[in-house]
Formats: C-alpha cells, sequence, structure tokens
C-alpha cells in the first residue's frame, strides 16, 4: 500500500477497489462499505493525527468500554450526486452539531469541526466513484465515536476513536409502513438520552420492534414513557400526522432526536404555505382524527428514509388504515427534498454543501 | 502456542503468564485481566465450539452492531479462594440467568448454562492463580456479549460473540460515599432497558455521574424518571435504607436490576431478625427521616462494592450527614456475605458454588 502523505491527514489507498463486485441496482441497507475509511484517535487528552485508510477490520480490547458500557454515539447522513457529477451534503453543519451534543451526553470529547469535515470531504473524493448518480441513489456515510480505552470500570473512557465508514444506499423502505403505537415499551424518557444518537438507544428497540413485526408491524412509534398519551418519534425517523391540511408533529425534547429532516420538513412547509404545528400530540387526538376521517397522513421523515409514508396505524387492538391520498404531502415533501439533495432544485436555505 | 483440545471446548493455552508482573496490592478496578479469556460466536443460528485462549485484543469490523447500536449485554460476578486453596463462586445460577433476561430484552440469543458454567469453570482451573485467598481478595469475572455481524441495518444482528474476561479485584469502594438523589436526570423509565445489564444504560450515566462528582458526590442514586419522587439505584448498585432498626428496599420492576446482593441481603435480614420491607421509598420519606434523626443508615449492595456504605446524601440543595452508626447493619451484612463468599462461615441456603 502507498503512503500518501497529506498535510493534515494520514492517507493509505486501497490497492484495488471493490467497486466492480458491488450491484449497485440491489443493495441491501449497511451490508456493503466504500474501500477507504477514516479513523481519528483519542488519547493523552486529544485527538490525534487522523488517519484515512482502507476499509478493515480492527483491532480492539474485548475490555473496551463500548462493549461493556455503551459508551458510543453516532451520524448518518448522505452524499449526492448530481449528473454534472458534482457531489453534495445536505446540511451537514447540522449532523456536526448533534454528534457532539450526543457526544457530551454520553461523557465523550467533541470532535473537531475541521476534522470532521476534512475528514468527510477527503473520504468522499477518494471513494467518489461509490456515490451514484440518479435521484433515491447516495452514499450513506456514518460518523462515529466508541470508547476503546481498555477497561472496565464503569467511569467514562480516556481513549476514543472516531470513524467515518460509507455504505452505498438505495433509499431505505420504498414500501409504505404499517406503525404500532406504543402501549408499554418505551425509548427513552425526561432525563434521559433520547434525544442524543447514543448506541444503546436503538439496541433497547430491537426486541419491541421485532414483537411489533411478529404482529405485521414493521416500526413502532413510541409514546411518552410516563403516560404512553402523547407519540414521539419512530425509531430512526421523527413523525408527522396531518390532520385536514395542517400538519403537526411532537416538539423537540430530552426525549426526541432533532431530526435534520425534520427540522427541514418544517421550513419546506413554511416555505410551501403548508401550516405546521409543534406541539404535543395525543394518541386520542390522532385516532378520533382516523375515526372521523380528518386524519390524512402520517408520515415519518429521516435521512435513511427521507420521508416514509405510513398506511395503517394500531394501538389498543384497534387498527386504522390510511386510506391514500391524492395530493400527497409525503410525496409532495420527498420529491422536494430530493430535487434540493440532488441539485435538480433551488436552494434558497443554503442546505447543500458541495464537496470540492 | 500448543493446542489442548478438550471434549468440548477448543483450548489454547498461553505460553507465559502475566501474573508477576501484577501488583496484587495495588489494583485499579478492572484494568488488568488474567491469562486467558472464553470466546463464544453465534453464527448461522447456533451458539458454536466455545474457545479458550490468551487474552488478547480481537479483530471486528468497524460496522459490528455493538459499535452502532449498543446491542451488548453483560454480568458481574466474582470468584473466590478459601485458605485451603477451594474456589468458590457466589450463586452463579442467578447471573446465567439475569444475562439471559438481559440478553431477551436486547434481542440477543440466549447463550447455553452447560457453555456457560463449563466456560467459567475450565477458565478459572486454568487461571486459578490469580485469585488470591483473603477476605476482601476476589477475581472478579465479566461475561459479555456484543453484536459482532459487520452491518449497520438498525435491526438484531445474526451474529454474537459471548466471552469471559477476569480482572483480580480489591474490594470495589472502600470510602463510604456521598450520594447525590436525582432530580433531573434519569436513568430508566417504565418499560425500557433499565431491569437489564445493557451496556447503554451504564455510558448513559456518566455524564450525570461526572456532574455529581465535580459536586463532591461519588455516586447518583436514581429516582424514578416520571415524578423524581421515589428513590431506585445507583448505577451499580442496589440501595437499603435503614430507618430506626428497619430496612427498606425499593421493589424490583422495569426500571432496577434484580441484583444478587440484594436479595442476599433481603434474605440474611429475615435469617438475622431484622424487618426488612420491600417497597417504594420517597425523597421525602428519607430527607424526614435524616431530619428526625431516625434514619440510621443508607448503603449500596452490588457485586463489585459489596456492601458500601453512604455517608451523606444531598437533595434539592440540602445536604444531609449521616453520622456513623455504631451497631451498624452495612459492617454486619457485609461481614456476613464476605464470611459466606470466603467459606469462612455456613452456608444454609447453598449461595457458594465450588469450582471443582
Ligand atoms: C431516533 C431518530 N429519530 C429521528 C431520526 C431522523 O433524523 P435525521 O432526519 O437527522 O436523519 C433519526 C435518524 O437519524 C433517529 O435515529
Ligand atoms: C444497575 C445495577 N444495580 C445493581 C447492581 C448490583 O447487582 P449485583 O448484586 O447482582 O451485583 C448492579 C451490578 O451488578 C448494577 O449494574
Amino acid at each position: 500500500m502507498a503512503i500518501i502523505p497529506t498535510y493534515e491527514i494520514d492517507l493509505v489507498k486501497a490497492k484495488t477497489s471493490k467497486i466492480n463486485d458491488v450491484d449497485f441496482n440491489n443493495l441491501t441497507f449497511g451490508r456493503v462499505f466504500t474501500d477507504h475509511m477514516f479513523v481519528c484517535d483519542f488519547k493523552d487528552g486529544e485527538w490525534q493525527k487522523p488517519q484515512i485508510m482502507p476499509y478493515q477490520a480492527m483491532t480492539i480490547d474485548p475490555s473496551a468500554r463500548v462493549f461493556h458500557y455503551g459508551q458510543a454515539v453516532f451520524e448518518g447522513m448522505k452524499a449526492y450526486k448530481d449528473e454534472d457529477g458534482k457531489v453534495f451534503l445536505f446540511r451537514p453543519d447540522q449532523n456536526f452539531e448533534r454528534i457532539n451534543k450526543s457526544s457530551a451526553r454520553m461523557a465523550i470529547p467533541e470532535f473537531p469541526k475541521d476534522y470532521f469535515f476534512k475528514g468527510l470531504e477527503t473520504l468522499l473524493k477518494l471513494d467518489s466513484e461509490w456515490i451514484k448518480p440518479g435521484v433515491g441513489n447516495s452514499l450513506y456515510l456514518r460518523p462515529f465515536v466508541i470508547a476503546t480505552e481498555p477497561a472496565i470500570s464503569a467511569s467514562p473512557a480516556n481513549e476514543y476513536r472516531f470513524m467515518i465508514i460509507c455504505s452505498p444506499a438505495k433509499a431505505y423502505y420504498n414500501e409504505p409502513v404499517r406503525v404500532l403505537f406504543a402501549e408499554k415499551f418505551s425509548r427513552s424518557a425526561d432525563g434521559g438520552v433520547g434525544f442524543a444518537k447514543a448506541a444503546g438507544n436503538y439496541g433497547a428497540q430491537f426486541y419491541p420492534t421485532s414483537l411489533a413485526q411478529k404482529k405485521g408491524f414493521q416500526q413502532i412509534i413510541w409514546t411518552d414513557a410516563s403516560t404512553h398519551d402523547y407519540l414521539e418519534e419512530a425509531g430512526t425517523m421523527n413523525i408527522f400526522f396531518r390532520i385536514g391540511d395542517k400538519l403537526i408533529t411532537a416538539p423537540n425534547n430530552d426525549r426526541i432526536l432533532d431530526g435534520v429532516t425534520r427540522k427541514s420538513v418544517i421550513q419546506l412547509a413554511e416555505d410551501l404555505g403548508i401550516e405546521c404545528e409543534v406541539r404535543r400530540v395525543s394518541v386520542k387526538e390522532i385516532k378520533d382524527a382516523a375515526k372521523n376521517g380528518s386524519l390524512k397522513e402520517i408520515f415519518g421523515a429521516g435521512t435513511a428514509a427521507v420521508i416514509s409514508p405510513v398506511s395503517a396505524f394500531e394501538h389498543a387492538g384497534d387498527v386504522f388504515e390510511i386510506p391514500e391520498e391524492e395530493n400527497s404531502y409525503a410525496t409532495l415533501f420527498k420529491s422536494t427534498l430530493l430535487n434540493i439533495q440532488h441539485n435538480l432544485a433551488e436552494d434558497k436555505h443554503d442546505w447543500r454543501y458541495e464537496v470540492k
């Protein structure tokens, strides 16, 4: 492997590319990774010189804190290519700020902004072939931080690893999803870590979600842990409800992830003259609206799925099918977002970030 | 390295022992590990043949689920040696059952009982020199399971690794601790994973605990997430309150770890004729009891610390110092437990498990 020293990042290029082994029309989310990865270690109180190297397994001590205490956070973002071959990120500053908010809550040292952006950009330029043009194609980027210090005392580690790995993706959920409103299980509580992209928040959802799936529902919409009366968000998406012509979504708080797609939808709604209320949404209100026919749509919003329409929900044994809406907001927001992301529409809020 | 095939476990012995490098009088918890570790992988729908090998770093893909979604559980137990060199575990059946309860909640396949016990026992026999006799000395055992499948889809993994690593230990907290009753942060909620030894529960406590430490309190006693009015447990210990001559401890529920030390203390209290109420304990009750002088003791109970007396607590700006109690229950339970664990007292409940 040739070592190409750059002024800021140690770079070891992959000798050969795996790209020809990949069927880009049949991608399962998160299984295939590009040729390179970004790695930066924290020790002796500071982040060390970042490295880019061939994507590979790593060596880590079995006593590393991440294995025992879940001291780990992550981000999810995407790179898009337009027809001219230009590469874009979507509001990457938001992901940068959020990973550091997550890190602070998990007692992980914050990562420097220039390393984050320089790392992302260098990696994307190296693996640019992996980003396919065409709406719906993207390269999913996974920055994450894990506690690597080899010692199992239950306290914050002194050593960490920040990494970025990249996986080519098609839109995550293509079919409308059937969801279950949580009645007993909970995802997070006030004073907890629900607002952070902390690793443990996700593993904790696998079992309740698998029970939902056995009942024919692909996802759970979480409710507040205290009363289960208010709807919060799904496992990897924020949730919007459309009653009549009005959108409603839950406010951010300790328990809910401050989603980039959510805040973009709220802004787009304003741009498009669609009323959007950010307030608590009760299960009762949504069930009543479903009964009286005013519930027009429910959809999820998140980087992986973009916009994911919900076709039915279940609560307390009642199943409500949501009739397909002709002038669907979900479709409108999805195409508006995708067009901005893929440089096919005007970007009046400066959300696109070109990787040059 | 010589490969010694056994009928059930693939065994690779360490060529040399690290034991002479270790100062057993100056051990920091969880930093030094014995010569061997136990490893068993789950793939193709089943647990593969277990292995014991020299303790070493392992190779793992950066996309392994444990790094991203905290799909990981663990246990904490100890081995003790008596003056005749006999080795004992303390109620290991409880840890075995609990790790599988934790696994079920985290959508991890259960581990077979014979592998668990055969693994532990073989490992302890190999590393028996690391268990030092004498009350207060022990070998801390850390069984844990991590999701290793290299794919970042947010769903349960198909591949796992079960491991046991061992670290020689002195009693964890020797000094009485000052604690803070949680007012804003929370550890777990109903319907969540607080009752499981899920990795993410622990990392989530590091930041609030570091804030407490800055204020001079080593630990937090968590309160219920909904109201913060009821006391639950500490980060790695269940909590007992002594008012007058009566003990009180919170009941088990979704949010509280069903501690082996806790249940042993409850049994010992019965044996010793000490009244012990298992019921909700309010912050107000404890503050009132501290004010009127009837609060005699607070202590934590857990495998690592055994029994850890609390010398002061803080809540809503009020600090209460707990005067030292001459006929301390904490001291009584600690010596009673240690004597049973070290084969110095009668074991009428069959808690000792000899490793032969
Ligand atoms: C819990 C949770 N909610 C919502 C989202 C959507 O956030 P974003 O739009 O920033 O991807 C995600 C995914 O990132 C998530 O993990
Ligand atoms: C959250 C929590 N509570 C209580 C305990 C005490 O349990 P045990 O007595 O089984 O060690 C532990 C430690 O294992 C723990 O992690």
